[in-house]
């Protein structure tokens, strides 16, 4: 058997495994799976010392890592409560089993309903934060799915640590396999998972362009990708008495934690109130430390603006580092935002509701706020609970992801005797 | 240019002007829209002597096409006048454009709303029905997509026809390009059709197996699947009283319309009441005209049984031919269908609650039929007015897919200066 056989071989045992487990997840009752969760989070808090033990390993092995990825890998106490109460969280969730979706009678008599049920087995694919480890557990649980898990190499004892923790309650409920961890190094393991129609039911890539660029190009499983924020800040020209709410807002969306996908990358300004408002949004940036990377327009308007060059639209800085430009009208705004958007959050600030339904009605992503920080696209804000991630994806799934969307659905036609005539 | 450039000229060249045409489209209100809409099912009707003429050259130049493709390529008047029908009905369905999947108020005030909207461009790759023209740009266009239909070779007239006759109404509209017809009889450039990704949003291929083949192979785009119905009838042992409701339905899936994906391939007995059930439900099936297909058990119950070999499970007929076997359970029949189903459409016949709760939670079909037809198994009659077809996968769309599941979502934030501490 070659190398690559037994790297398929291994991913559709695991994936098979998943496979059973979740028929008898699906099978158990909601209190059931509630009390399964619960164990799972009982589990962490249960092993918090030999997961910090595995933590403090990688962090060992990573010393090379950047200090932002050192801090994502780190976990400490506190954390591990976080992801416990994470846990506990999901368990507390509505179910979504069986949960209708829309039902009628119709005027044969027949009842129907639409009716949410697992959608089997979901291969997680992610990087260093071993939090979604639980995260992406309970989630799957929760929606009575199998889960493949395939973390980072950096996160790898922390990672086996976090299923370990969870592994009691599983197999006390006989449903072991349903949380499946695939311990291997080799990057083509990847490729293998995304490629077990039939095994594996949906792909979920949460990571960096690279993993997400090779888990679609290699994938033939359905894939909801979960890839950049680059996030805008659109300021309009009705601002009037709104002046302070936009910069309120757009510190907030640049600042309030710079290294994560909904923050804002680009800020857009209409030329009908730059000579007000940019150099007062650029200053309150700068004074917050954020390096500002204007268009010309933006340099003339405020001292110590870095020229922009192309390079800096549709940038993901995910750091203190934003990019300005000025537009001329709501349309230019969205077409801006069309051209180097990721079609994850889009923010407008504006008095006017007519600019407020003209940006809605042509900004096509996932999230668009109308006077409120972009850092509100998230799954615990939108009240679905935790989330897998945020799909950037435009089928089956878009913007936060929780349980409910881990589901497909079936169609229950109840009658008593009905023919088609 | 080589060949193949020029195709994927022409592809990018169809789902461009789609795309620009169908933001013009998105654009409209609901109104305007349905004002479309009963204009192209108008045009329709005014064109029916062109439209006739086409269908005509087609028969005549697909003489040699089995008798079942041509009765699905023929129109008449009347087959003429249901598709502008079906137009206007789909013009007077409820506009999904910006409809609430749901919202509330946030603690914070926000107001948060999950609202459909467009999903762009949509490639519906079809066979032999011209209706199916028609019945995708009116879904399309209701949901506020471009469409790019690629029709069958045998109907090229008549598709070009029936686009022809909704173009007055789509060009009055400002949205000619909403409906784009890809004219040509290359095979290939399905494969670049399908690869158009940021042109393309969705692709249906609705058909036979080597197209659906086809497109899954090629495809770089979402596909959402209009595959086989390889369906069930399962009559379980709790059947006392219910004998004549078991022989209606099983009678009625089988042979109500044989060649399409609804109706019954295979018929399921449970053992504790084969010696009663099996007898009488072939007899009626063969009365009725139908070779029946047995395992031993059901050969040795009754007479004139054709044996039936492996090939037989799992065999989609769409014909007067049915499969036949003796299950011990409920669990075991589940198992049957898991093995040699298609996931379309099942159905149990019982008398027992018990028995229809087991056999909804272990088949994982987009339809699960409770003493009724699996020839209900459709759009119109689940109340979604007309369908783009059935899908067989289980993202996004499964089972009856109407212009509802022709949407994406956007979640939209609307606050007064929140931000996020």
């Amino acid at each position: 058997m070659g190398e690559t056989d037994e790297l398929r071989a291994m991913c559709a045992d695991a994936a098979g495994r998943a496979q059973r487990a979740r028929r008898v997840l699906g099978l158990m009752t909601s209190g059931e799976r509630t009390a399964l969760l619960n164990g799972m989070g009982a589990g962490i808090r249960d092993h918090r010392g030999a997961i910090l033990d595995a933590n403090a390993q990688d962090m060992a092995a990573g010393s090379g890592l950047s200090a932002a990825l050192r801090d994502r890998l780190l976990l400490d106490a506190a954390r591990v409560e976080g992801m416990a109460r994470a846990v506990e969280s999901i368990a507390g969730q509505a179910d979504p089993v069986g949960s209708v979706i829309e039902g009628r009678e119709l005027a044969n008599g027949i009842r129907l309903e639409k009716r949410r049920i697992p959608l089997g087995v979901v291969a997680v694919i992610y990087e260093s934060r071993p939090n979604v480890t639980s995260d992406a557990a309970a989630l799957c649980v929760r929606a009575g799915n199998g889960v493949v898990l395939k973390g980072g190499r950096e996160s790898r004892r922390s990672n086996l640590a976090i299923v370990g923790a969870m592994h009691g309650a599983l197999e006390g409920a006989g449903v072991g396999d349903a949380v499946v961890y695939l311990d291997t190094t080799d990057r083509a393991a990847v490729g293998e998972l995304v490629r077990l129609d039939g095994l594996v039911d949906l792909a979920v890539p949460r990571g960096g362009p690279g993993l997400i660029k090779a888990v679609s190009e290699a994938a033939t499983v359905p894939v909801v990708k979960h890839d950049a924020g680059v996030c805008h800040v659109y300021v309009d020209e009705h601002i009037t008495g709104m002046e302070e709410v936009a910069e309120r807002i757009v510190v907030n969306a640049k600042t309030h934690r710079p290294g994560v996908c909904n923050s804002a990358e680009t800020l857009l300004v209409h030329r009908g109130c730059a000579a007000e408002m940019m150099g007062r949004l650029c200053e309150a940036l700068q004074g917050a430390g954020v390096e500002v990377r204007g268009c010309a327009e933006t340099a003339r308007l405020c001292g110590g603006v870095v020229p922009a060059d192309d390079a800096d639209w549709g940038a993901e800085y995910l750091d203190l580092v934003i990019a300005a430009r000025v537009v001329g009208s709501v349309e230019e705004a969205a077409a801006h935002i069309s051209e180097y958007g990721s079609g994850h959050t889009e923010c407008i600030v504006t008095g006017s509701t007519a600019s407020a339904r003209r940006f809605v009605a042509l900004v096509d992503s996932a999230s668009v706020m109308v006077n409120c920080s972009t850092r509100f696209a998230d799954g615990g804000e939108y009240g679905l609970g935790a989330e897998i991630g945020i799909s950037t994806d435009r089928l089956h799934a878009r913007g936060p992801m929780g349980a409910f969307d881990l589901m497909t659905f079936q169609w229950v036609l109840e009658g008593d005797g009905q023919i088609r005539r």
